[in-house]
């Protein structure tokens, strides 16, 4: 089976599509509740976290700064205002470390944009904050494998739909490889377009659904490397 | 005088250029200054908040959040992290309120949009979050008159030459309309470009600089209804 003769770009989602991030938030989550052990179990903690991420998210978008903003409400609200300021300078550390770690390229990536780029137009299509975005792209070495990079404040129809647009390309001449079924493939797939699933070991529970997809433009694969199998 | 006839995409700066913006940060600040007069005196607290958004300025970048962060560092550093951690919830309540304001459309902005669209494409290119860009350009009512939005994570000329490459013209075909000679002005008649400079009253001390800038592709403007003179 080959990719559809009519593709014209590939836009990959970043984090745990290209680099690992997820591990990073759940160390970041597993931190943030060890902080706060005297006013609830981790388990609880971790709970009003995701709580008040979602509550924040229409707010703040994705990202580590909406990220750190919501772990500083948890912790005031869990302790009833009574923490001390010091474990708020600890989360801001734990926060920063976050945007200022390495970036750690998950493995077959850099062949698989070798080998893509030149037959196709490249571009990463991800949430979360710009700067934050362009930074990993930057430190992972890949950034010369991309036309651009898109940023998206959300992945709906209507968002792949305006990509889409913006690259003055036909739904079925685009493809998104990405980690998550509810962001990277079903919208992609409602408009037309063609999608990969390719699943990290861990998802935010925000993202995760559960769902079998069959659909004829749409490919599953257990590594990126598989896509090299397609290209003729 | 009349526009170049070479002149293919108008961006417009957003920020206290399309909407008010700078007047919400100087009244945040001027709130965050006085939950913390017991440490010191209102203004030695805005010059420790200036210093610390420059410092995070890298990491975090421009917006909303970023500046949250930054009032909240700076209080637990000017309390020597002895501050009520009710104040730290009062500082995410005005960052929280600055997301969420009504946006106020500067006054002209709606005619000079209607009559240069259809003529030009209209692109809005600015820096901060994206997200809360979005939602400021639909909350506006401007989004129609608009090709797209470029989030930019900065305005150096390096910057500008790919918003250029992106839209595909040559730099000679764009011009920036903006408020800060700094960002808006000076890196896009660098570059070949053109420039509008139309100042607002408040500047954030980071983008203001003193500077006569005599050169052919710039103009300056007192209001931007003084674009509609230059259209033939």
């Amino acid at each position: 089976m080959a990719l559809s003769p009519k593709l014209k770009v590939i836009a990959f989602d970043a984090d745990d599509t290209l680099w690992v991030n997820e591990p990073y938030f759940r160390k970041a989550e597993e931190d943030f509740a060890n902080l706060l052990l005297d006013y609830l179990p981790a388990h609880s903690i971790q709970k009003e976290l995701f709580s008040t991420e979602i509550t924040n998210l229409s707010l703040y978008g994705y990202g580590v700064k909406g990220f750190m903003l919501s772990m500083i409400e948890t912790a005031l609200r869990i302790s009833n205002q009574q923490l001390p300021p010091a474990l708020i300078q600890e989360i801001l550390r734990i926060g920063k470390e976050m945007l200022d770690r390495p970036v750690e390229i998950i493995d077959g990536v850099e062949r698989v944009l070798a080998d893509l780029q030149g037959k196709y137009r490249l571009v990463v299509a991800t949430k979360g904050d710009l700067l934050d975005q362009e930074r990993k792209l930057i430190k992972s070495g890949l950034l010369s494998f991309f036309h651009h990079t898109e940023i998206m404040s959300d992945k709906q129809p209507n968002d792949y739909a305006k990509l889409i647009r913006h690259l003055d390309i036909l739904p079925d001449e685009f493809m998104m490889i990405g980690n998550s079924l509810k962001s990277d493939v079903i919208p992609v797939l409602e408009l037309g377009g063609h999608a990969i699933h390719i699943p990290y070991h861990i998802t935010w529970a925000h993202e995760a659904i559960e769902k079998e997809i069959a659909h004829p433009n749409f490919k599953h694969m257990l590594h990126i490397s598989e896509i090299l199998t397609l290209i003729c």
